[in-house]
């Protein structure tokens, strides 16, 4: 790491990133390609958020990264955020149309008539697949899930800290009101009192979803006023004072509503969720300690990779 | 377990799967949820690759589950394999756009014209994504890779052995010739070897890819007289005698050709992989011993998770 972090330029630090092949480009904005150390990095944070999170209440749950698209459609995703959706499309044409699908590749013409949307969409968020599968009534007291996905957000950028394609560490609770709002809160104190006992300066902060379009500015609005989803944010290169991540969500009745999910009572369920950026964490350290992890501190390395010598 | 496996039912040996929670069906054909218990053996099944095959030359990759579309095309797949591609749309209307996009979902009509076709696919097997990183000039002796990927073949079944979307490891080498072919045949001897340590009944098959159409048949028979494809079978459920749960393939300079990589003596390099689908590998351990995998014998939950009594 150069001395002076503090004025480094965005492209020095993915320099630094690409040049120690801990991120490898892949010829499409957003998308990266994960080296040793980095992929060391991240299973030492997931493990981690393992470790603190799951109780022997929690049910684990692990959702491909394609589900089916009605879910995008029946939870209001495609209504609030079609511009980072993704949709799988295929082909099943038959020899003549292949053949014109390759004649349109050599030409470097458009061949979107080749494919089809499929019933398929990438995964939104790793709790979203979990909605579809809850319905019905649910046990007194609720349930808890520990959900990882890798998921999928239309939002192209050169900035590593926003990546099209990145895991997601999800833990859930869907059940009464009460236990959703406590949910809430405890685990934005336990993502502080981790993040914060990794060494990292972060901070909570309200936050909204980047709704689309005008009436996406309305429902941001509301959701700010709501305070229906605060941020769990910290530095993770020169790019941006901060990044969110982690971030608690309060979703009311909405998904449980959508998808036919009451409490023991027969009430509408609540849920909320805690969502850990799981490539960001592991940047956040990285631009924190350096890129040599056998150099980080060794009470880090000693929570990440516990009993492991370096 | 029944005691009567032998005589079980497909549908029989998934309704075990599901109703014990192993697998969670999502809505897709071919798309499954895995619960706690599956979760857990194919972490052990990839540690346990890794520590056998990963030596200290072994340089690792990650790749998210979407790639660069033009790499399907460059590599020869959507030539030979169009039928299985899934390639990503994504959204970029206005306002007016969007209403129509809610309008036709809430009509159940087409709405393929909303979206359009974006630079990229899901990942067609976890090596693909590799090759275009590796350009140039090989050292002598050539690279060797591990790379896991979630994977996608639009290939939708009831039967679990056969997922739309699943893990694959793969052990990669690049480089001369001779290296190559002594790797497919390494690997093909230490997966035999793996397999069966786990008391699973596997055997080496003479094996051809889906290729697709009349071309496609052709080129099955050039691969099948090549050699050029070798499978690892086991019994993974009652639908079929066995299942692939390995292969070993020879591209020759197939990959290093399309993408550019030539040997340190400047000569086209040479590629090979073992690729492992790994909850094909987790099914064959759940129909081999049962569904409670605290159940299973002492040697093999010691080489899943060493030093983790039960």
């Amino acid at each position: 790491m150069p001395s002076s972090r503090g004025a480094m330029a965005a492209t020095e630090w993915v320099d630094v990133l690409v040049g120690s092949g801990t991120l490898i480009p892949t010829g499409v904005a957003g998308v990266w390609a994960h080296g040793e150390v980095f992929a060391r990095v991240l299973r030492g944070v997931e493990d981690l958020l393992a470790s603190v999170l799951r109780t022997s209440e929690v049910e684990v749950r692990r959702f491909p990264p394609v589900q089916e698209v009605t879910v995008l459609h029946r939870s209001g995703y495609l209504r609030s955020f079609p511009h980072l959706t993704g949709v799988v499309s295929t082909f099943s044409g038959d020899e003549r149309a292949h053949r014109d699908l390759l004649d349109a590749l050599e030409r470097g013409a458009d061949y979107d008539g080749a494919f089809r949307l499929s019933p398929m969409a990438l995964c939104s968020s790793a709790c979203h697949p979990l909605y579809p599968t809850l319905r019905g009534r649910l046990p007194k007291g609720g349930r808890w899930f520990d959900v990882r996905g890798q998921v999928f957000r239309n939002e192209p950028s050169d900035d590593p800290a926003r990546m099209v394609a990145f895991h997601q560490y999800e833990l859930v609770y869907v059940g009464e009101p009460e236990g959703a709002d406590r949910h809430a809160e405890m685990q934005l104190a336990l993502a502080l009192e981790l993040l914060g006992g990794l060494g990292l300066s972060v901070s909570a902060l309200p936050a909204t979803d980047p709704f689309f379009g005008r009436t996406g500015r309305v429902l941001a609005s509301v959701q700010l006023d709501a305070g229906a989803k605060v941020e769990v944010h910290g530095p993770t290169g020169p790019s941006s004072p901060t990044t969110a991540l982690a971030s608690v969500n309060r979703h009311r009745d909405h998904f449980a509503t959508a998808f036919s999910i009451v409490t023991a009572a027969g009430a509408p369920a609540h849920s909320a969720c805690i969502g850990f950026g799981v490539e960001r964490i592991g940047l956040a350290l990285l631009w924190r300690y350096g890129i040599d992890c056998s150099e980080w501190p060794a009470s880090v390395q000693e929570r990440l990779w516990p009993g492991v010598t370096r």
